[in-house]
């Protein structure tokens, strides 16, 4: 037993040691960094924001709505201001940047009610709008999206980012904030798409499960920040399951339809489908 | 002070008279739709049911099985007939059907049983099953799309897809609850699988990461709703990763072998392994 | 309600009976096997133990991180022996091992830095090694492998297999604790990566969402368990999205870049990039 | 174990025959009867309503103090009238009682304010009104027996005698909710104090631990209920520690001083001092 | 800040070597004494087992009572046997004396109906017996100490006396379980009364706040251990308010009353009402 | 339903008003006091320092006292120190105020082991000191009030009052924490004790329950503030249940034995035992 608690005191010592070598895994400032825990619990709120009768709460009677909604925007003015103010350096501007979100939250409903109209519209399975709202990890995806996205525009950094990696974590859809994302956009499944900070993207588009809207190469590592590096994507476009498009340069024209599975790193002209046709398949009979 | 407060009035009020444009993300008469946590927690009960001695439950030894079961049972009773009488309208046939499905429930874990013995079977890096019940996403999301299948076809609305989607959030695997799947369906690795609602199964089926089993366009919409659109799967199937299989009519035959990355919109005939061999890489040196 | 009491008391006794098939999922000795809630507070804690600024924890300042730090390892140390007691089947053992892999700390983070250096060097869109910290998937999901990389190393069974599913479950990156991964990996994105047990991955590898590093085929099930099955990649390899490599005797040479949607199973020479030139994309106008 | 399990199994079969006696404490009938934690937490509440600056709340600054108020009281609301609905048997009269409750309630507020002032006023110990409200166990009871008084004028049974034992659990003061008190009521100390169903109070009153304002005999027993028995204390009366006053004849004058210890059964003129002079102490040497 | 650090560390230091004195308050050996959060749950859940239609339960209804009961007999025997097996030393011991308790739960619960029955008879302000197991602290600290001396009976050390000391701390009532007392035993209102080790009071017997069944003296201390020191209170017996009886030879014989505030230290002859005549009030008119 | 929320809107406006009479109930600057619940965790917390072996911790073994200690002393000091800034007004006076009051906890737990030497010496009901650490109230309200003492005596106002209220409301046992007690003070039973705020008490003092140690009068209110009030207890004495001893002047010399329920306003020689012979009990038959 004895030797245990060396043994312990040995590795504590060893790691404490560890924490001292400087690098970038060491820093033990605690509270200056934004909390991943509290961020969740922002998103929550203002998902219950965005969707006034499908939030599970209190178990009583809500006799005023109106109550109900100032104590939460209250908790996440709160909230979210203090978690602002530790990126931003400036507790009075995280202040400020929440309520200038804040009134950016009607339009951003809007635009969440077109994206569940989308969903309906182009998802035969679904039953009701309720059930979308309740069940379909795209709009909810699209959701976390559009609220991180306007923290973004507001020039809030980490953020939105740690948003939208909650709705990451949970769909297995990747949305980077910076993005930009015109009206009724629908996700279907949705696993494994990612869509990149300089994406564009139009109204009324519809991308499936295994989309990368992505950059052609990362080679240039940080010195590409801020440079236009995925594509355009324009109004009206449907990609299929499991499509690559790559490029800063790269622009999907008006009402294109881009089969599953198709690579494309140049521009495509305004009404095209494009499917791959090469496909050789070769089939063999190895009995049953 | 007092204008951010007269700010947040502001905003408050702004979005109260959004909540009155009478869209579907203004509903806020609550209570009237099942409610996601309580659907979660049905689903991990329903778990522990099918794996008696896997569950971990309180920290006391259980001198008798039965009344902790009867204890579980009562408490997704209660539950899921609330839920059910939710959906359906009507608080007699919530229970009616939850008792239905209890009576179903031996059956379903007989295929349960299978699928777990076609996950030993089929993946070499298994060391138990123990392991595999413990740690496997294909059999939790194959287990919880049993579960909700059975629901499913008591004509059980919205809550299956509820469970369904609970499993794809955690494992990336997306199973329409409406989907027919045979006994021993073995999934691995899992992330990014989409099965349709439509989609019919065979027994002893493996498939791998990224398959979808899906329909060709969604064009149609909701003037779709109810018609065949997915793929059917014959028994002894091998899909591998990222396939693509497409249509209501395609028929993947018995005992076929689907290449990975392939992509198909017409049936198979039985026993043919379908390759793709169309991939021309191009190697070019550019020095290490 | 009488009736509704007697189903649901035949409903407990099929169930009941249902239990007594002998088949796996009816075992129901608790306590024999891991218990899942504890290993991911395990690995929730030892992920604290890495950075160690970076948790959120009780809301006070810690005068001293020593005393901090001890109480965490210890509380791995009691939860982690007797988890490894349950799978070794000895108490002593458990703890033995779990001290061993504490004095292995030092050097599993040693390796995390430089994951994160590569990380922040190969995304422009990172604005900080903050932000990979608190909200990139691939870091999670790696550094969760290299904890339970360490434990496998040490011959601990089923444990660092659960540890790797749940980052799985968080990320969709799948990563098994078998696989031998070298300095300053990247993984981008991550959805939907595989990578398998016997896989061996060198210094300064990126991939990217959608990558299989898998076997060729499962078909021979547990008779190939402990054979090589997974490919070989050597240092400074780059994989895009959705590319598959599969085989045992797969090598990837060094420096290889290996385009998105590639499919291979034979040995690439280092210095050497491959792209699938066989796409015929087939643009059908069709009016916009 | 069998055994064990037999044992248990005979220990619960004999229990559950015990429950079928038809006794009183054999009524299994739930939910038919208010729940005690429940209305301590509708204590609790109230006390909040009560003293609006003294509550522990969320942790985040409150910007208006309107949606706070509104929320506690909608939770009262709904908690108190759901619980006044079981013991009245009718749901709308439950809603309309509590309804009527809130409007009294600044009227016992002010009342509550001359009981704060007579505490601070009659202890030299006091620091400031900040400390009684704080910790003074006197002001707590009878604050609680405040909100109980105006639930049982409004003729509501059972629940106001859980609030006045709730708080007769934390102080050790028993003041039953039909007592009727005036204004600037104060207790010192407070334990052991008992002050009976139908006594009455005048203004100014203060008294001491261990004072009881009783009954002269309960033989009578439930004959008894509904008559007067027990004593009217007039204005600016003080009872010193430990005295006991029974009899619902028996009136205490305006401005009486009743000393400690003493046992009153009749009725004391206005301005009268009472002390007990029969003590006849005996000292005896024992050495130190 | 460092300062801080060094003062804190000193103060550890300075504590860490004060619990090296060996004395009773430091020693450090955890695991070795009773639970007291344990023990109260317990007593809680013992409660629920006695009055099986009082308690506040999930909130579901329950199906089939039988399952209810067994799940909490099984509950309180795996705590109630670990905590027996620390104090007994041996683990078999105290499941096997739990088991024994629990035959005698029956005959407990027949000895607790009488006393709630004597609660309603007794009291005129009792408006029925719901309200007086809701609300009375005399029953609910009779209750306890039923449950608690038949451990006591049984040989169990320490934890009877945790129970009571549990009812003590909620009621003021002090009944060590050691003490002997017949049915339709009925406490009034209660703070402040103590009954010792060594009493013994038969039925009907009535006592109000501030009774003390005593010892004559302490000064033997240890010396005194297992000796009678406490009075015998004969059948019908009423005692009132703050009455003080002691001594290990005094019995108050069947039917005596004894009155407020008498002390007593010799045997009173049955059926012999008990007052004390010596009051001499001096009334002093001291204007109002 | 309308008129549901009228009422309750006109209920919360009529309450706001009320808010508005600037009364010391009316205040609502939140923060500004010291914490309740805060306070009670403080009290806890020191209880676990004081009896390092006594406290149920986390359910894991403890390999190193010295983390642990150092953790709950982190931990009170964090919570102590703002605490005590609310009060004193100054945040770096609540640290060193806390720090010193550190360094004298050595001197407070060697009180306390007399104290426990104490009541196991004069209780033949104690069958060991562990019983009488986990169980007796008496020696919780002296170990509670030593720290609070110590708190006081450095000059912390407000605090040590809440945390001996604290102990009163478990135990009825109210010791201010102004009061001076020396070593080896024991309390048996304790409901109903009062000791005074400048009471001072000597070594060896044993007292039993509803004793108080009170002030002559405090008519004079505010006025006396600061001024000696309660008695003197020399060494040696015992004060037997229900006596009074009351003034400032009033002196009790060593070795004194006061009877039960004695009164006396005046000082007693040393080494006298005082009884009250005055009783005259009336007997009267009644029959049984």
């Amino acid at each position: 037993m004895d030797s245990v608690e060396k043994r312990i005191e040995a590795a504590v010592d060893a790691l404490l040691e560890d924490y001292h070598h400087g690098r970038d895994i060491d820093r033990i400032d605690l509270f200056r960094h934004p909390d991943k825990e509290t961020v969740i619990d922002i998103v929550q709120k203002l998902h219950r924001i965005v969707y006034p009768g499908y939030s599970r709460d209190k178990n009583y009677r809500i006799y005023n709505a109106k109550h109900n909604l100032s104590m939460l925007m209250e908790d996440v003015l709160f909230n979210l201001s203090r978690q602002a103010a530790i990126v931003l350096g400036d507790e009075g501007q995280g202040e400020a940047l929440c309520l200038d979100f804040f009134s950016r939250l009607p339009a951003i409903r809007a635009l969440i009610q077109t994206d569940l109209q989308a969903a309906f519209d182009g998802d035969p399975a679904a039953t009701g709008k309720e059930e979308i709202i309740l069940s379909y990890p795209g709009l909810f995806a699209i959701t976390v999206y559009r609220l991180a996205h306007g923290l973004y525009e507001l020039g809030l950094p980490m953020i939105p980012r740690m948003m939208t990696e909650y709705a990451h974590s949970i769909t297995g859809i990747d949305i980077h904030p910076g993005a930009k994302v015109g009206a009724a956009f629908f996700i279907d499944h949705g696993t494994g798409i990612v869509v990149g900070e300089t994406a564009v993207i139009g109204e009324n588009v519809k991308i499936y499960q295994g989309v990368t809207l992505g950059g052609l190469s990362t080679r240039g590592g940080q010195s590409l920040r801020g440079k236009r590096r995925h594509p355009t994507i324009e109004d009206n476009v449907t990609i299929y399951a499991n499509a690559t498009i790559l490029g800063g340069d790269t622009v999907i024209g008006k009402g294109c339809v881009i089969g599953s599975s198709v690579f494309i790193t140049e521009s495509v002209a305004p009404g095209t489908t494009v499917t791959n046709q090469s496909q050789q398949l070769q089939f063999k009979t190895h009995g049953k």
